[in-house]
């Protein structure tokens, strides 16, 4: 089968060095990359055509395109083109599949052309395919885990060495662990494209990235590592993505990506580092995870080579049934209810706990308890209120309201409790 | 497509469930099992044909055959005779697939006709096709894991609770945890079947279960477990097979199933109850792991109908390439070198450890650390030597030696400790 390489990037060298070192019957017929002068590599041997011109992998010498430019555009059109000239298209693209998977898997599946997306979530872990295909006997309710590396690698980070986020950040940027504008991964919206990939395949329903919640793990501090240890918690960006169970069934969900309380001890609490983990709710199997090495060239590139190998070895695609019925996107409301953690800090003077809890019980919420420990300044003091299980919304109606109060230093921070 | 059901036990039953309630374009065509008068329930359809004869099941309108009845004969004979009559088969029998997989394989892959076994190993967790196909881009090194949910059942409580063994098995038995006869569970010949059908898949290697040693639990104690607390550790069944790097590369592993002290806060010491868990070690990827329900029918049966859809969804079988190139069975040699645990219980006198430590010492083998618990009786007194690292023969061409001194009140255990 011969391939062609869109993008010669981390992910690209690997791809390629993968594909040339592979015993399979695959074939690198072309590199494309913009300014191929300065990419060009001596590991490549000559047969492999170099070139900035997409439209030269659309010749009847490729069956396949290994897309790993990522981003939307360009690549939405390049892969559209591919998939046009009955090319095969094989991506890490988690943006394009979360914001246009619906309408390149319809055109692949019409081409009758492969598709494969395996790279798109949880680089070395073969998640997709083991939800597509090895769960697809089950029916999942829930889909939850740890799907950014970089803020699982600041938060165990801050964990253990109770440093500032600031610092975290910087010395995270300086390794390379995070990017110079680490927006996407800090703010959430690289986990939340990876969640509705999950929620597509394993829940079966399309979902409009911009509807998930994504809340940023910026505001926290080292103090709250302090509190949730106290608490006998620690703190992960969690993604989450379930059914509502009444309402309109299949066509709400509840899904945010957040940073969230998790039980000390629990499956989620013991990823470590830039590790990913996926877990999965079905009616029949319960719960199945999946964890491993989430980013990087290596096992991004083990994903791409792996669903190579997949559409090598298949004469045709498959037919997909039980897939998204409905291409229209889901309803996101969140319908869940969970303890809550909210850390404040106030300039300290008396009435300050009277003023919460009177607003927070106009808003029905009831107060589980108060937790301050001793140390700080009087004029930042850092102090903790953990409420009863409430739905999100009205946990943040109820913060808008506290949060002018005089005596804020900074905006409340308040987390979900996971059990 | 047309399927029909060999076996209706408890993984039958839910099978036959799934099947009649998929929304998939799958058509239940017979139940074969014996004693059809007694098996016969109310809520399968009419439309289905009850049979006590295999051969019913080979004709022109069976798609596929689902083999639920386990064992290797007459399974096997029934397995050739659907491939011969050219029929998909899709099976949870591990010790068929252990034991004669390679030829099922091959016979299958000469008829053009598919053979899915998700459900042979580790129930619930897609890890066949995870391996497969979804890491097929890497190159494992190793597989380990807790594949034996009966064991892992029995350990955990007697972490947890401090009973002896024999309370346990027990208590297991009676709760439908563990076999009348548990010969194939705790004596380790189940996990090694599905051991041989990972490495199969994941290492590329063909293994005779037979030249893969087992070590039984059923010689651990409660002391066990308060011991290998003292140290840090707990006690896992752990199954693991590793390409041994020098001699004849591929052809020779490194391969056991045997009780084994696992790290306390590792992920095989977070394996509880009746869960499993299998770990891949990558070139690329590094380790990448996947847990979940081990057993039980439905999440067995969830792993059948998801080879059952994976077929329907296919109009012809993968080909395979570098998968197992050899067939003949690879060489099993205990090469890695591990520390040990020995526990001891003696009848107590002076000399006994000089005695030992002479003994080890005309072995090699060097003493780490000697322990011993107070409040034990003096004719019945249970101790623990641990041991540098060493090749596992040599700890027990060791023991051999030291076992028969006349202090022992029994065998000493020997378990490696792994980190």
């Amino acid at each position: 089968m011969n391939v062609a390489l869109l993008g010669f990037g981390t992910v690209g060298q690997a791809v390629a060095r993968l594909i040339l070192d592979s015993s399979a019957p695959l074939t690198l017929t072309h590199i494309c990359n913009r300014h191929v002068a300065r990419k060009r590599v001596d590991w490549v041997p000559s047969s492999v055509a170099w070139t900035e011109n997409f439209d030269d992998l659309l010749g009847p010498d490729v069956d396949l395109i290994v897309e790993v430019i990522g981003g939307l555009d360009p690549a939405g059109r390049y892969h559209r083109a591919a998939i046009a000239a009955k090319k095969s298209v094989v991506t890490a693209n988690k943006q394009l599949i979360a914001h246009e998977g619906g309408d390149l898997l319809r055109l692949a599946s019409q081409q009758g052309v492969h598709f494969g997306f395996e790279a798109a979530v949880a680089g070395g872990i073969p998640v997709i395919r083991a939800i597509r295909e090895g769960l697809a006997g089950d029916s999942l309710k829930r889909i939850s885990g740890i799907l950014n590396g970089t803020c699982n690698y600041m938060l165990t980070r801050m964990e253990a060495e109770r440093i500032s986020f600031d610092a975290v950040l910087a010395d995270a940027q300086a390794k390379g662990f995070a990017e110079a504008d680490p927006t996407d991964d800090l703010d959430g919206y690289d986990a939340r494209a990876k969640l509705c990939v999950l929620a597509r395949i394993g829940l079966h329903v399309a979902l409009r990235p911009e509807d998930v919640p994504c809340r940023s793990i910026r505001p926290l501090k080292d103090v709250d590592f302090l509190y949730a240890r106290r608490l006998g918690y620690t703190i992960r960006q969690v993604s989450r993505v379930e059914h509502n169970a009444d309402g309109d069934g299949a066509r709400s969900v509840d899904a945010t990506v957040e940073p969230a309380l998790v039980k000390n001890g629990s499956v989620l609490s013991r990823v470590r580092g830039s590790e990913n983990l996926v877990l999965t709710l079905g009616e029949l199997g319960s719960e199945t995870g999946f964890f491993g090495r989430g980013a990087g060239g290596d096992p991004t590139a083990v994903a791409v080579l792996s669903d190579v190998l997949s559409i090598a070895r298949h004469s045709s695609p498959p037919g997909w049934f039980g897939e998204v019925a409905d291409d229209r996107p889901a309803t996101v409301e969140s319908r869940r209810i969970f303890p809550h953690y909210v850390r404040l800090v106030v300039r300290d003077k008396p009435g300050i706990i009277a003023a919460l809890a009177n607003a927070l019980a106009r808003h029905d919420l009831n107060i589980d308890a108060v937790l301050q420990e001793g140390g700080w300044p009087k004029d930042a003091l850092p102090f903790v209120v953990t409420l009863e299980p409430a739905r999100r919304d009205l946990v943040d109606r109820a913060i808008d309201e506290i949060a002018p109060l005089d005596f804020h230093v900074e905006r409340p921070v308040c987390l979900p409790i996971l059990d």
